[in-house]
């Protein structure tokens, strides 16, 4: 059994996860970096340790610190949560190496799903359908031009270590290559530490499909059925929902089965994510794999009524699986919101400061994941999500107009934030009607 | 169609009925005494109208100001919530005659279930069992000590207008009997303005097991399965669980029809809820029918799906119910804090104020329900409850941990609350395992 786990992270996250753990009656030890001495996830904690200054490369991503913060209080456990450390194969086999548990996948599975191309190739070779691309690194131009004919055009320029949306360019003609294979090239050398490029064909308006994956340390492995990201600013989520609109029960078990066996192919353990593309011809493509749990896993805890990150954690201490893939029970329907404190008329400027008052909504059917509090100074040094608002409803239009009401009086004065956005998709007849793509909200939003 | 609700209510009830309309698109008018300016209920609506001073006689009971409410605002139906005019059915009439649609049962069932003797004839001519007691009314002293006699001490006197734990009395023995009757004849007189009295046989150590009704105009009646109320301190319900634990479904099954055919003999309209008295022997007693929605139905909301509040409002627009009672489904386990601004430490005398720091817990299976906010002042003119915790977990034991949870984060400052006396019920070995009745809370808890 773990009897105390340290929370590598902070915001929202690490307090959710703190949440999880005095539940199953597990101690909690919270890391904070000097910004962040009165955050929420260092209050709720059961002790919490300063891990270093406020910038994250010496404090959230300070590996040294952090293993010795969980070696000084006892942890026998660590939660990554998502983004710093998470998807870090060299922290998770750190971790491995001081006998702490890392409540992830092994590091070898991490490696080989945050290897871009490799990941590619493991897909291939276990028959999950990937985006037509190039079999794995284009070393020159020369050989991106050749490719890119093959493939057609349009074509992705990706960067093999990439996440996030960043070192990807579209080409949508061959003049545009030499510039997009450069730049591309560069953002991944400055963003990763890794210049490797791949190549895909770039699937147009496609919808983002994925798929929630539970594997135990026993070789079992589930799917929680998908979540509909599509709605997307500059490859970020803002507003997930699940089920999807656009799958009916055929095409869900198959993209299903689809992200079982790509999960099994790199035997996984623990919660993941398949991140499918859809296009609109119902042909569906491997994406990459999420080696962690995700700001969206929410959506998925409502209808289907597994708590996950209990899940996680029941998983590292050994635990099988509780739910077979036939006992799982998709119901109702799911919409997450990100609340974040930035300024959509500013070209989101993130808004640091002061929340001078807070109100959060409540009732029945919503749920919020915060670390934040009336009174609390947002600290300028990382993400600018404050809040996932998230709602459940029997049906898709009833969570709609959930969320709209839940919105419509959540009140965060002294910064500025993102919900009037929020209103405005889901106010939009497009999303209503379930009609949009990845493209949405540049094309029908912001204009 | 009903287009416009007048709420004739305030605090957290008001809030969860007008959030119930916006979801529905139906628009909302809030009514709000002078005491009452800054409540979130009156901020939360479409429209607001001032109805009196802040004595509830000149507000919220005052019932030609309601009227009139609607009737310049043009709301087509009034909800009552519960407690001030919910159960009243002059002001059920008055709204019939004014062409208004009053949001529960008919007048003339209000005024059955009110008196408690005649509801106690109905029922046992419906066939329903009720507690041993007398037919009817009591006359006299004399009368009440032939009673007494017959029925077999300990008995119950009790008001036959009461409700809320006013005008009743335990007589144990023969030599206490002709204060009891007088102090109950005029606590009954002074608190309802009629002081007739009847006798019941004293239940000992009774489980209180409430059973939640909805029936609409088409004359379909179900029930939507059991609450556990039986943690009270003065017959005031404190923390209510649904399902029970002393209920089989043999025990629940017969216990739910009873509590159709109960509804059924009045004929009865929207949504209301059967009270039973569950003795150790696993007999149970009709006891009451509460006539509206009560504080405790989010409970059942958790565990069945169904929105209450929702399905009120379509009853009153006619809508036959969505579901039959084959098709309900009891899932999980949930559970209701009320949180008082009130201190236990001083006999839970109220402590009205200003609200200097609020954080209320959220997450998964996190629901509260509430009017309050930070920096809001607490009026001292009404009930103390300020908030409704909800939890809802995929076992009881869950369920109690995540409550245990919610309640260690829940943050009041600058007034008194029972959070802390809440979290003693939730400690105690007995209520862990479930062996608890409506003397628990005496007994083990305040001792």
């Amino acid at each position: 059994m773990i009897r105390k786990i340290l929370i590598a992270n902070r915001g929202e996250i690490a307090v959710r996860i703190i949440r999880a753990c005095r539940e199953m009656g597990i101690e909690t030890v919270a890391v904070y970096s000097e910004a962040d001495r009165d955050s929420l996830h260092a209050q709720v904690a059961d002790e919490a340790v300063c891990i270093g200054p406020a910038k994250s490369k010496d404090s959230y991503l300070n590996m040294g610190n952090i293993i010795s913060a969980a070696v000084l209080t006892g942890a026998q456990a660590i939660h990554p949560g998502f983004g710093f450390l998470s998807e870090n194969s060299v922290f998770a086999r750190m971790c491995e190496e001081c006998n702490i548990k890392f409540i992830g996948p092994s590091p070898s599975t991490i490696e080989m799903m945050g290897d871009k191309s490799k990941a590619r190739e493991v897909m291939i070779d276990a028959g999950v359908p990937v985006v037509p691309g190039t079999e794995g690194i284009i070393e020159t131009l020369e050989e991106a031009y050749n490719s890119a004919e093959n493939i057609g055009y349009p074509v992705m320029v990706k960067a093999s270590a990439g996440g996030g949306g960043k070192g990807i360019r579209i080409v949508h003609k061959r003049e545009e290559l030499d510039k997009a294979y450069e730049t591309a090239k560069s953002e991944a050398k400055v963003n990763f530490g890794d210049d490797r490029i791949y190549m895909e064909k770039f699937i147009e308006n496609p919808r983002h499909i994925e798929f929630q994956i539970l594997g135990d340390e026993h070789g079992n492995i589930i799917h929680l059925g998908e979540r509909d990201c599509s709605l997307q600013r500059r490859n970020q989520k803002v507003l997930e929902e699940a089920p999807s609109v656009v799958l009916d029960k055929d095409l869900r078990d198959r993209m299903g089965n689809a992200a079982v066996k790509a999960a099994k192919a790199v035997d996984y353990k623990n919660a993941g994510t398949i991140e499918f593309l859809l296009d609109k011809n119902g042909r569906f493509y491997f994406m990459e794999m999420n080696t962690r749990i995700q700001v969206e896993h929410p959506v998925t805890e409502m209808v289907t009524g597994i708590d996950l990150v209990k899940e996680q954690i029941k998983i590292a201490a050994g635990e099988k699986l509780s739910i077979t893939q036939e006992s799982l029970e998709i119901r109702g329907h799911a919409i997450e919101c990100r609340i974040n404190a930035e300024n959509p008329h500013r070209n989101f400027a993130p808004s640091p400061g002061k929340i001078e008052f807070l109100f959060m909504p409540g009732g029945n059917g919503v749920r919020i994941d915060s670390a934040v509090y009336n009174g609390y100074v947002i600290p300028p040094h990382y993400d600018s999500m404050i809040a996932k608002l998230i709602v459940f409803g029997k049906t898709r239009e009833e969570a709609i107009e959930k969320m709209k009401r839940a919105l419509w009086e959540f009140t965060i004065d002294g910064i500025d934030n993102n919900i009037d956005f929020q209103l405005e998709i889901l106010n939009h007849p497009k999303f209503i009607d379930g009609k949009f793509d990845t493209g949405f909200i540049n094309k029908e939003i912001i204009k």
